[in-house]
């Protein structure tokens, strides 16, 4: 029976690794393109002159910009990620989903950024749904070490990834507090990882 | 001509398993992440404090991370189901496109239960249409085993996972008495799922 | 420099029958999830009982499931379609685009129908976008047929497509002129489509 | 521990060029579909007459079925050069990362141009974002090139394909003055590409 009960269970579980990284591709993909509809048409549009239009609307088109390039950093890094890994078991599926949501999320407080920049509760929102897909993004990789579900030669690179991905959860949580002192100035502290050499090359 | 009629369907349907899943996983992708449209961002957000905003926001973000969880549940379950899968045939593709139209629909009460959650209307829709979705994957659990459509080492499997997906129907349909007596507190029902061991190992 | 050349157009066009499956697909998914974003949260929801949210969403949810059934019809007939295929011509990838073009406008359409389900110009439009859609999938089928691009033993099969898919755009752009004078009986017109078997078994 | 590198690189970057097809791919299906979001129910539509509905909606029309040819020719050509491609770098995901985010902002000046059709600002902005986006396709098959990241046979190929997206950029972002002066008739300007038979066959 436990012989069976193994057979059956690796019959849905062959090609799991391939269905979860095609799902959260699919998932990245829309949630990236989605962020365009946080973009609103201004009131009075018909009327404006260039200058005015860029004047109201960049910090629209800086939310937007801002958060393309976070998922798409979050896509570059699932991808290697799971580029790693031999297997993938139940628990990690559910881990993922859950990164996921946070993932999807983003669009929301992008929106929020994108219309109310100065405001403390749209960034310091901003910052805690970045900060907590970046932290389960690290829970991802730890778990990954720690359960064997790692191709035997990626273990060195793996623990690098680990090490670059401490970063960004402490740039990201650790800006909440600065968005209710200088809501206006705290995107620039997230701008730091742009220049983090070693997150980079992560 | 029966034997040419053979190999011309066999044609067309060689590689449609795979379609099927591809498209089901593209559906289930987008309908997640579509989630978060039914997000609004509030009246009068500019002058509102954290607190009020959490206040005034938590309905909405439960909403949206419960029907998370909902779809994403989906997924892994569809996922096994057609993971045991040998072959598909017409009817099945059918029966799934009807899963998928409950599936896709999803945002819509997830949007009323977000913004009205204390309405009974809102309550008993978001039920009924999680209900209907989780009898049609108990339908086509059955379908799949009665018509031989399984390869064979899952057959075990199968009579288990369709034993616990006659749970999710139950307790969704026969939630929505509750959804007009105790609008506010029947989302507690649906959570009971979530303590369900035999359910969530399936 | 002929052989160079037919080489290098070899190296682009060798996984373009895939890309452009996988593309389809891709956009039937989307346009399909879309659909739900057409129903619309009515207004004064909060203070609405069951039966009069049932009678004045009716018309919502039948333009939802009715497009759902349209789309899903076009996606399985796009697949028997392209399974057929030996290889794609790039005449065929702009053909196909067009046909693209014309089912991702349905969920307009569906919007209008749906909120509007007895003016003429909803129930025209949808009957011609609709129309249109599956003109062009006839065309493709021919074009398919005529320029040598399907599997040998799919012969017989691609013939029978041809003619079954002749039906639909008699239908659909043959009611327009009734939306002008019945506008609310015209849906039932299309119904036909799913009572007719030679159609159905396509 | 430099082979070791070598090797641990290579882990990652084996499925890169599958998995970065498959996410621009995906990003082109969403942004494709996401136009029709662009085409707005007219206020009054109940009371609207078919003339009176045509002669206040055709920009709308318009603008979704040009930018509905905008995108899916970015996409075939996208398509094209990624199937010349050996093997991808980091540097190109981060290029084509910057591409995808003018390519899926392009549902936003839609929605302007054929809100505002005769806006100087609507005319501009689209010019602007389908130019920078033509002018990065440039740039990839150039990086592509001088990284030598095609296969061998693909170079004569890539060498036209490069003449003729010179074209795209300079049409898009030389039109942005004539915006400012004729707005209305800069589009007729874009469509002169549709004439050019080098970019055409491109």
């Amino acid at each position: 029976v436990a012989a069976d009960d193994e057979e059956n269970a690796s019959v849905g579980f062959a090609s799991d690794l391939g269905r979860t990284i095609a799902f959260s591709d699919g998932v990245f993909a829309i949630a990236i393109t989605l962020l365009v509809l946080s973009i609103d048409v201004p009131d009075g549009f018909a009327r404006k002159e260039l200058g005015e239009f860029v004047r109201d609307e960049w910090p629209q088109f800086f939310a937007y910009f801002l958060s393309f390039a976070v998922i798409g950093r979050f896509w570059v890094s699932h991808h290697a990620q799971f580029a790693m890994l031999r297997v993938i078991d139940p628990r990690l599926v559910v881990i993922n989903l859950v990164y996921l949501a946070f993932v999807c999320l983003i669009p929301y407080p992008t929106n929020l950024l994108g219309g109310f920049n100065e405001s403390s509760v749209s960034v310091a929102l901003y910052a805690l749904v970045v900060g907590v897909a970046s932290l389960l993004a690290l829970v991802m990789i730890r778990y990954t070490r720690r359960h064997d579900l790692l191709v035997p030669v990626a273990a060195a690179r793996a623990a690098a990834s680990e090490r670059a991905l401490i970063v960004p959860p402490i740039v990201f949580l650790g800006s909440i507090p600065f968005a209710f002192v200088i809501p206006s100035q705290t995107p620039f502290i997230w701008l730091l990882l742009a220049v983090d050499g070693r997150f980079r090359r992560s």
